[in-house]
C-alpha cells in the first residue's frame, strides 16, 4: 500500500521557538534537512520534503535500499508543513494528483496533528489511527513538558525534583526551594523540543549543561531571574514552565515504540552522544548523534525498560496512537530519571528504518547503529568520492559501512551520516575514518568535569 | 523486623510427582537442598528447615552474609512443608515459641499457598499480602501449565502451538496435527514442576529434549500414546494435559519479579545453563545451573523484558502477591516463546539475594553469577577446604570467588555452588577451577544437534 510521507517535523514545536532557531520551514532555510527521511521510502511511495534534496539523492538512497527511484516520487514545497498547509486546498490537490485509487493509500505523517488527521479524511483515505485524539489536539498535551510530569508522577515514573510553574512567582520558589539541593538546574519551555526551549540554571559560570540552548547563573536576584525566565519561555501557547533539578550524567537513553490498538510495540533503544563542537556557544556540549541500541547494564537496561512500557502504556490509554519516545538518563549512582516523551517519530526512527532494511529486523541484537551528524556540508557527490576513496560505504556483503542521510541537515548542523556494523568498536573506527576522509577533526568529547559526582550526589 | 522463612519448596507438586521424583519431603531424603534458603537469613529470623543442613552451615553463611550466627534460628523439621503441616497445630506451636511480639513478624513463605495464608494469621502476623487470593487456591490455578496457555493467548503473550488437551482423544488429536509441522513436541502434567511432569515426543530415538524427564516416540500408534500420556499424566489432580511444539534452543530464559499491590517489580534475570550429567538417563541434557543476567541481544531482551512484565501484570491484576518466575526460549529465528509461570521463589532468586548482599544492589550491571549444581556431594568442611586450596572462595576485597548454597542438594543433584565475578569470562574460569579442585570432570555441554536448524524451522 503506497504512502504519503509527511515529515511534519518540528511543527509541534511554538513559533517563537522556530524563529528563534531559524527554523521557519521547519528546518532552517537552506538546509535538507528533511531529506533523511527519503529512507522510509518504497516502492510507489510520495515524500513532501519542505526543504532542499540533493538532485541526486533518491538514486543513491533507492540504490541502498533497493527500490527503483522513479517509483518514488518526491514533491517539494517550499514551505513549512505546518497545519495551514495541511489545510491548504492547493496542497490537497497536489498530492491527490499521486492518488488513484484512495483506499489503497495511507499518510504517514511525522506528527499526528489535526490537520494531519483532516488531509488523510479529505483524500479519501482511511482515518488515521488516533484521529479523534488528533482532532482534540491530544498530542499538543502530550507533548507538553508539564503534562509528562503530571501523568509521571501520577503513576509512579521516576522523575527529577521540581515542579510545574504557573507564573513568576512560582518559578522563583521553585528555584529557592531547588538551590537547596542541588546546583544545577533546568527551566523548560511547555512546548518545544531539541532542547530550543530549554534555559539551564547553575551557581558557576564553568557549569556545563548539555541539552539546554543557554546557561544563566542564579545568584542574589531570583526575582529577576524569575520574570525573565517567565518572560522568555511563555507566550500565547506556553502558559507553563517546568522548573527541575538538573543531573549531569553520562549515560542519557532515549527508547522508542509505536502505540497502537492492541499495544505499544518497541522499535529501536539508544544512547544520545555528546560533544563540544568547535563553535559551541558558551561551552556547552551538543548532541552530536545517536548510538543504538541501549548501552546500560542489564539491571539498569530492565528496569528502563520496563518503566517506559508502563508509561506509554498509559499514553495508549489516554488514546494516543502513532510513534513515541522517551527520553531520560542514567545517573551515578544508579537511579534513573526519566525527562520527557516526544509524541512524533524520534530522531532515531530514521536510522532504524535504514537498519531494519539493510540489516533485519533483529539488527539490534547483533549490530551497534551509530549517527554522525556534524560532517562538513557539501554535495552529495563530494562526500560519496570522500567515503568511497577511505573505502568505508556500506556494503551489504560485509554488512558495515557509513550511509548519508543528508547533505547539509540543520541536526548537527552537517552532512548527516549513518554507520553501521557489528560492534562498537568497529563503529568508533569507522566513525574516525569518516572525519579523517573529510579532513575533519573528530568532536572533542565533554571536559570532564571538576567533580561530577559531587555534583551528582546533590541532586534530588 | 524478623521473619519466619518458610521453604514450602515443591508443596506445589503433584503427590504423585513427588512420589516419582523420591521428594517425598519436598526434596530427595538426605539431602541438604532446603540449606540454600540460610542465604536469605538475617538477623532475628527463623528458618525450617524440612530437610537436613551441616553442622557448620549457619557459621559459614553468617561469616560471609554478616549475621551473628547466634541470630539466627534453624528449626529442624523431619517432615514436608506440605499444606498438612502448615496446618499443624504442633508446628504453629514449635513456631510460636520463637515470637515474643507477633505483631512485629512476618512469615517468608516460598508458595503463597492457603496454608501459610493461615499459618501466619494464627500466628498472630500481619495478613500476608495476597492472602484473599490464597485461601480461594489461586496459587494452584496460576502454577497450572493450563492456565498459562490460556492466559497468554489471551493477551497475546508468544507461545508455541500446542493445545490444552482434556483427554486422551484430545491429546492424540494435537499429536496429529503437531506432526505436520514439528518433529518434537512435549506433553506436560498440568501441575508439576522442575520438568518432573514433562514428556518429551520425538520421531528419533536420538532427538534430545532438554528439560523432559523422558522421551517417547511418536509413530504409528497415536491412539496408544495418547492413551499412556494421558493415563501417566492425569490424575484427580491433574485433568488436562498441554500438548505443544518443542523448540529447540541454544537460548533458555527466565526473568523472576515479585508482584506487589504497587505494581510488579523486576529482580533478577538469566539464562538456563544444559549440559549431559555423566548418568544421563536416555541421553537428555539436564539443567546444571544458572547464570544471571539475561543474556541475549538488545532487541530480544527488551521484547522478553516488556512481555514478561506485560503478563506479570495481568497476573497481578488477577490478584496474585508475591514472588513469581517467567521462563522461554529465543529461537534461532529471532522469535521468542514463553513456557511457564512459576508464582513461588524462583530457583534464582537464592542467588539474586547472595548477589545482592556481597555486591549490592546493581550486581546486574556490572557482574556475572553463574550457579553450579553438579559438585560432588560431601560435608561442607571437606568443600570448603578444597575450594581454599584453590584460592578461589569469594572474598568481598576482590568482589569474587564462589560460596557454598548446599553439600549435597538433589537439584543437580550435587554440592549447589555460586560463582560471583565482574565478566562471563572469569566465572568461566572460577567454574574450571571449582571442577578441577573438587576432582571432577566438566560436565559436557549438550552434542551438537544433527541439523538443529532445520528442526526448528519445522517448529510452529
Amino acid at each position: 500500500m503506497p504512502r504519503i510521507i509527511l515529515p511534519n517535523f518540528r511543527t509541534d514545536y511554538s513559533e517563537r521557538v522556530r524563529e528563534w532557531s531559524g527554523f521557519v520551514k521547519g528546518t532552517k532555510s537552506g538546509s535538507d534537512t528533511s531529506a533523511r527521511f527519503l529512507w522510509h521510502a518504497e516502492e510507489g511511495d510520495v515524500i513532501v520534503i519542505p526543504d532542499g534534496i540533493d538532485p541526486g539523492f533518491k538514486r543513491y538512497v533507492g540504490g541502498i535500499a533497493a527500490f527503483a527511484p522513479e517509483s518514488v516520487h518526491v514533491l517539494t514545497i517550499d514551505r513549512p508543513l505546518d497545519e495551514g498547509t495541511l489545510q491548504d486546498d492547493g496542497f490537497a490537490a497536489d498530492l491527490r494528483a499521486f492518488v488513484k485509487e484512495p483506499v489503497e493509500w495511507s499518510l504517514f505523517p511525522c506528527v499526528v496533528t489535526r490537520g494531519a488527521a483532516e488531509l488523510a479524511a479529505r483524500l479519501g483515505f482511511d482515518a488515521l489511527p488516533g484521529s479523534d485524539f488528533a482532532r482534540q489536539s491530544g498530542i499538543d498535551m502530550l507533548n507538553m513538558k508539564s503534562t509528562f510530569r503530571r501523568l509521571a508522577a501520577g503513576i509512579g515514573t521516576p522523575i527529577a525534583d521540581g515542579v510545574v510553574a504557573r507564573g513568576a512567582g512560582e518559578i522563583q520558589r521553585a528555584v529557592m526551594s531547588l538551590s537547596k539541593q542541588t546546583r544545577m538546574m533546568i527551566a523548560k519551555q511547555d512546548r518545544s523540543g531539541g532542547g530550543h526551549g530549554n534555559i539551564g540554571l547553575a551557581d558557576s559560570p564553568s557549569a556545563l549543561l548539555p541539552g539546554t540552548r543557554e546557561t544563566r547563573l542564579f545568584g542574589a536576584d531570583l526575582e529577576k531571574l524569575a520574570e525573565r525566565l517567565w518572560s522568555d519561555l511563555s507566550d500565547a501557547y506556553n502558559q507553563l514552565v517546568v522548573v527541575e533539578a538538573y543531573h549531569s550524567a553520562d549515560h542519557r537513553f532515549y527508547l522508542e515504540f509505536h502505540v497502537g490498538d492492541d499495544g505499544v510495540k518497541f522499535l529501536n533503544s539508544g544512547m544520545l552522544r555528546y560533544a563540544l563542537p568547535p563553535d559551541a556557544i558558551g561551552g556547552s556540549p551538543k548532541w552530536v548523534g545517536l548510538d543504538l541500541p541501549l548501552r546500560l547494564g542489564s539491571r539498569s537496561s530492565t528496569e528502563v525498560t520496563i518503566r517506559a512500557h508502563e508509561f506509554l502504556d498509559l499514553v495508549r490509554r489516554i488514546g494516543y496512537r502513532g510513534y513515541i519516545n522517551i527520553d531520560g538518563l542514567l545517573l551515578s549512582d544508579g537511579r534513573l530519571v526519566f525527562h520527557e516523551i516526544n509524541a512524533r517519530w524520534g530522531g532515531s526512527l530514521v536510522y532504524h528504518i535504514v537498519a531494519e532494511r539493510l540489516l533485519g529486523r533483529n539488527y539490534a541484537d547483533s549490530h551497534v547503529v551509530s549517527s554522525v551528524l556534524n560532517i562538513r556540508p557539501g554535495p552529495l557527490s563530494g562526500l560519496l568520492e570522500d567515503i568511497g576513496r577511505a573505502g568505508i560505504e556500506y556494503r551489504a556483503d560485509k554488512r558495515e559501512g557509513v550511509v548519508v542521510l543528508s547533505c547539509d541537515s540543520d541536526l548537527g548542523p552537517g552532512a548527516e551520516c549513518l554507520i553501521l556494523a557489528a560492534s562498537e568498536e568497529r563503529v568508533r573506527k569507522l566513525e574516525a575514518d569518516l572525519y579523517e576522509c573529510t579532513e575533519q577533526a573528530v568532536p572533542e568529547p565533554p571536559a570532564p568535569r571538576a567533580a561530577p559526582e559531587e555534583v551528582i550526589a546533590m541532586g534530588i
